[in-house]
């Protein structure tokens, strides 16, 4: 009998039942933040670009201020970005992971019953 | 702008990659406790017997100890019942969420300013 048990978790940030942040749309975030580009980001992420601009859509139009903006102009011809609120959004989503992994942690003693 | 904002989360307890207990798992092995039968079980749950059946090997194979057995023979013609291991496993899995619970908690005021 082997003791390959854990626990799995997922976590969803949800207003008025629609998600807000989950973990697909948190990576988005962060790879916009790493690459400065919806365009690229989605490529990276194998997903269309359509999917992921109605992502980002999703998360700005569910929350107070939006998390990514549109640089526009200047030299290179502007890029995406996130906002102060869209790192914060991330690190709130990151912390409760993080939180909830250390409540794991607590029954992996229990879990050996099984 | 409403504040309508909540954390969902889901909890799997996995052993090698495949499902050991989820929300609808743990709250079969409840329902078979309160009405004694996989059968009445099933249909409380709008799930077909066999269905609930296979759920039911799927956690007893998945365990070191059975979770639910049959009594055989005696008056009444016998029944479903739940092992000490099926108790334990539901307390194991409401004890991890209620703590997720708990966690969520302390993330209230952060979620507030989205």
């Amino acid at each position: 009998m082997n003791h390959q048990i854990t626990i799995k978790n997922r976590l969803w940030i949800v207003r008025n039942d629609h998600t807000f942040l989950g973990e697909g749309r948190v990576e988005l975030l962060q790879t916009i933040d790493q690459l400065g580009s919806i365009t690229k980001a989605a490529k990276k992420m194998q997903m269309s670009y359509l999917k992921a601009w109605k992502l980002v859509q999703s998360m700005n139009m569910s929350s107070q201020k939006p998390l990514v903006i549109r640089l526009s102009g200047g030299k290179g011809g502007g890029g995406t970005t996130l906002t102060e609120q869209g790192y914060k959004a991330i690190n709130l989503y990151r912390d409760i992971c993080q939180k909830n992994l250390e409540v794991t942690q607590h029954f992996k003693q229990r879990l050996l019953e099984f």
